[in-house]
C-alpha cells in the first residue's frame, strides 16, 4: 500500500501505468473479454468493476490531449438492442476527472480485439456489464 | 470466469488452491502484511476484504480434519487494547461452511511471520481491519 | 483437489479454462494428434478419453452463444469410410450440458490443424477413437 | 504415444523414469498428498489411480535389488482403525512384476513427508484410497 | 535406463519421440549437418551412427500410414557421382520394422534444409556417411 | 510518469515501495555502498542524492509506528573524526514528513551490511556524502 | 562508480554504450515518450534531464563520421507553434564535444517512433522540455 | 584450458565452432562492428586481433569445399581510397591452413550487415584495422 | 564436429572440459548411476562406454599433478565378490595417456555419491560394466 | 568500444567493475584457476595476461583505502621452490597507479579458494605464470 494510491491498484498495475508514455493504450476489460489471449501484458483485477478502476486510474494520468477521442468503446453489434448504461457512468467519471465531454470513439468488435492486441496492457476485471470494455490513451504529463 | 467459481478468485489463486494438499497452509494477509518479503508464492488480491475471500475459498476446500485448530490468527500484542471484531466475522463464515465452532489458534506476531514463510502461498488482500491476518490449513477431500 | 471440480482436471487445465474469455478456443486432441507441435499452450491429460473431459469442462463453462456452431470436428477425409460413433457421444454430452442440438461444424483436416495452432490451448488426451479431435469455443458467463 | 508404453504415462514422466538411476526414489502420491509443496520435480497424473500407474511403471524399471524393502508405505497413524486394502493390490502387482513377496517398509507420516522431499520426483495422482501413498526405489538394469 | 528402451536413446529424445503426433517429422542428421542452426528442438547423439538410431526409433513408433513416402532423403546433388550405400541399410531396417519396401522420397538439398527447419526435432548424430540425412514422418499408433 | 509521483522514482522503485509491508526495510545507499553484492532486490538511482529520494519516498509511506527508531544510520567508525552533516538534512526531512524528532538508530558498519542483506530492497544512489547510507522501516497505512 | 565516468550513467547504460558499434542508434527520450512500448532495450534514467546525459554520453563515444546528420530530432508537428530552446542546448553540447555545427536531422513524429523501435536502446529520462527526444548514431572509435 | 586448443578461444566459442555444421557461417568482427545488434549468438573476444583468431579457428575446422569463395570480406565503399593490408594477412593464413589461394568474395557494406544477421554467430574482437570484418563458411569434416 | 576432437564428445561436454580448472573433478558415470539427482551439471553420453570416453578426455587434459591419486573409483562393497576387469582397462588407458601407474583411490559407495555431488559435472554414459564409475581430477596445463 | 576504456575490457566486465562498491572483491585468475566452479559471476578474458588487465582495471577504480593490504596473492605452497616474478610486475603496476608500496597479503591456497567463492566476480584470464592469481578489494571513489 502507498499513501494516496487506491488499494484497487496492484503494484504491478501501478508500475505499468507509470511505464506507459504519451499515446500508449491500456484496455480495461470485462470479465468475459479474452484478455489472456490478446494481451501483451496482462494485469489481473478479478472481482472489481471497471468504473472504480477507471476512476482510480484517471487520478494517476491524463488522457491524450492530442487526439479528439482518447477513449474507445466496443460498438454494440448490429441488431443487438442491448442498452449500455455503463457508458454513462464512464462519461461522468471522465468528465469529473478530465473535463472532457465527448471522449468516446466506438470501435467495431473485431477491430477492438485487434487494437487490444497492440495495447501496452490489458486489465482483466470482473466487470459484469455488457459492452463494458474500454481503451484509454494516455496523455502528456507536465510536472 | 468459470461457472460456480467466485469472480473474486483469480485463475492463479484457483490453481494454487487446487495444487495444495492435506495440511498445506495458505495465508490471507491484510493490506499492511509484509507478504512480498515472506511468501513462497504470492497471489495479489488488491482491493478485496478477507471475509469475502475466506468465504469463497471455504466453498472450494475443507479445513484440516486431523488437527484441533485448523485456523491461525495473529495474537493481539501484549498491551494492545484493540478490539478484533473481524474474528467474529471469520468465526461465522467458518461455522457456516464447516460447522467448526472453535477453530482458532492464536499465534504470536513473529511466530506468525515465520509460519507464513513456510506456507504454500500468501494472498495479499486490501483488508483494512486490525489483526485480520489468518492462516488456513487445508483438509482432506473425498470425492 | 477442490470440492466440485472433477479430479480429471489438473490445476493447470483449470487455470487455463478460467483464463479463457468469450470466443477463445480449446482443442481436446486424441492420442495421435500432433499437439506439442501445434499448441500455444499444451496441457497433458494422458490416459484419459475425450468424452469424460468434455463433460467435466462443460460443467465449468458454456459454449459461445453468439455463433451457430460453437464446436468443431475434424471432417472425415474424402474416401475414408470410417464411422465416427464418438461424435454421437459428444452430441449427447453437449445437449445434456447446454441444450444445443446441432452444435457441430466440420473442418477439413489441414484447416483444423491451422485452427488448432491459433487456439488458446490444446489438451493432449489418450483418446483412441478415430476423428475424435474437437474444438470448443467458450461462451459468455453471466454471474 | 509410443509402441509398448502405457498411455497412462506422460512424456515428462517417461523422461523422469529414464533419468532416475540406481537408488533414486519416486513417490506415487494420492489425491490429497501435499505434492506441490514437497516435490523436487512434480508430475501430474490427475484422475488416475495408483495401482495402474504402479503396474505401468514396474514394466519399465526394476526395484532396488540391494535393499530388503525397496517400497515404502505411509504407516497408519496410531489410533486410526482404518483398513488399507490397496496395500494388497500393490503387493499383488509388485509380486507379479518382480517376484518380491514382502517388499514393504512402513514409514511414519511425517518421516514419509521428509523422505518425499528428497525423492527424485512425486507423481500427483487422483487416487482416492486411504494411506495409498507409496515410494519406489529404482533398481539396477542390466541390458 | 529403462527396460526395453535402447540405451542409445537419451531421456530427452525419448520424451521428444513420445510428444510427436501423427505427421510430425524428425530429422536424423549426420555429423556435418547444420543442425544447431536449423532445429526447433535439437537432440545431441554425438558419436552414434544413424542406422542404429533409426532401428531403435522404429521400435518405438510407426511411419505415417497416410502418405506414400513417409521417409525423406537428401537428393544427390546434380553432377555428384557419389554412391549412397547407407540408403540400402536404411531400406533394410525400414522394411524389417515396417514392411515398407519403397518408403523414400528424395528432396533437393536446400528444400531439405527448409523442411528440417519445420521438423519437430533434429537429432545430431556422428554419422560419417555421405548423404546420410533422413527425415521420418511419424504414423498413427493404435493401442 | 504519473500525476503526483516524483519523477525521481522509477516505475520499478514505485512497485517495490508498494509491495513492501509493515516492518519491511529499504536501504538508500550512497554511491560507494556495495549494493549489488548485498541486495535481494537492487534498484538503480544513479546520479541522485539521498535527501531528495528520502523526501519523495516519505510522501508515499509512513515509518514504522511500532518501533522507537524506525530509521538506521551507519555509525561513524571508531577513530574517524568525520562530520555527518547529511544526518541533519535527513532529520529535517523526516520531521517535516512524519513529525518524528529522534528517529535514528546507529548501527556498526558490518552489522549495517548484514541488515542491508536482509532488507527488501537497496536503492543504489549517486550520493557522495560520507556516512550517508540509511535504512527505512515501513509503517502501517490506514486508508 | 568508476573513475572518469559520470555518476549519471548506470552500469547497465555504460554496458549498452560499449556494446553499440558503428551506426547503432540510441534514443534519449523525454519523460512522456512511450519508451517501454517501443524499446528493444530500455534503460531507466528517471529524474534526469537530457542535456546532462547527452554530455556524459558524448564523452564516451563519437557520432557517426560517415553520415551528414548523425543526430535526429522529433520534428515539430505542423500547426504547433511551440519553441524548442532545448535544441540549442543540444547543439552547443554537440559542438563542444564533436565540433559538428549542423548535426540535426528532423524526423516526423510517427517516423521517429518507428526509428526508435529499431534503435539499439532507449534511455527513459525525466526530461520535461517539449520536443526533447533525440537519437544519436554512434561513430567509429580508433584507439 | 585444453591441450591443443589456443588459449585465445573461450569455452563458449569452442562450443559454437563445434555446433556449426556444413555451410554455417561465423563473422569475425572488428572493434567497431555493430555485433550486439546484429548477432544471433554473440561471442566476445575483446582485445584480440582477427588474424590470430582466424588462425586458431582454421586449425579447428575447414572452409566450405562446395563453394568457390568460402570467405567474405566487406567491400571498400565507393570513393574510399583506404588500403586493406589486413586482407593479405588473412590470405596468407588461409593459404597456410587450407591451401586456398583466392578464397575471397567481396560484399557491399549493407549486404554484409544483412548476411551477418543470418550467421550462426558473431565474434566481437578488438581488431583495429579498417575493413577487417570477415565471414567464414564452415566446410565438411571427414573424421 | 571439429578437427582433432573425438566425435564422442558433444559440444557441451567439450565446453565443460575447457571450463574446468586445476583440481576440478568430473564423474564418468555408468548407465545405472543416479546422475540426474546428483549432478551440478549433467552431460548425457547415452549409449557410450566409459573407456572410449576416458581416452578421448585424457587427450584433452592432464590429471592433477599435485595429488597422489588423481582418479577415484567406487570401492567394491564389503561381501561383494564381483570382479572389476574394467579397472584394468582404465589403468591401461591412463598409463598410455599420462604415464601414471597407480592413479587410483578407492572410495566407499556413499562417500563416492557425496563426492559426485560436488564434482563440476557428471557424464551419464551407457556403460554396462559393474563398479565402472570413475572420477577424474583435472591437472595444470602449461601451454 | 568507448573512448578512454581499454579494449581489453569487455562490456560485461566494465559493468561488473562499476557495480562493485567499497570493499567488494574481484579475482583475476590465471588460466588454470577453477574459476567456473568458484565464481558467483564469471567473466571470461581468455588469451589475456593478468598484468595488462590489472593495469586497465586500476585506471578505473582505486584500491580499498580502509585496509592495510587491499591486494591478496596465493601463497607459495610449503616446499615449493618456484619463483614468482609476476608479483614484482604487479607491485610496479600497483605502485604506479596507486602509490601503494606494500599492498600484498598472502593467502594459503585453500583459503584463497574460499575467498574467491565470496568475491563479487572472477575474471578468467589466459595468464600462464605460476602463482599469478590475485584478488583486488575496491576502494572509495569521491567524484
Amino acid at each position: 500500500m502507498l499513501k494516496g494510491i487506491s488499494s484497487l491498484i496492484s503494484p504491478e498495475l501501478l508500475k505499468i501505468l507509470m511505464e506507459m508514455g504519451h499515446s500508449d493504450e491500456i484496455v480495461l476489460a470485462d470479465g468475459n473479454f479474452p484478455g489472456a489471449s490478446h494481451a501483451q501484458r496482462l494485469i489481473r483485477a478479478d472481482g472489481h468493476g471497471i468504473p472504480e478502476l477507471l476512476d482510480a486510474i484517471l487520478k494517476l494520468f491524463p488522457l491524450d490531449q492530442y487526439v479528439d477521442k482518447p477513449v474507445a468503446l466496443m460498438q454494440v453489434m448490429p441488431g443487438d438492442t442491448v442498452e449500455t448504461p455503463i457508458w454513462s457512468a464512464y462519461g461522468e467519471i471522465i468528465e469529473a476527472r478530465t473535463g472532457l465531454q465527448a471522449p468516446f470513439e466506438e470501435v467495431e468488435r473485431f477491430a477492438f480485439y485487434e487494437r487490444a492486441k497492440k495495447a501496452y496492457a490489458i486489465v482483466a476485471t470482473g466487470e459484469g456489464a455488457l459492452y463494458a470494455n474500454v481503451i484509454l490513451k494516455k496523455g502528456v504529463i507536465s510536472e
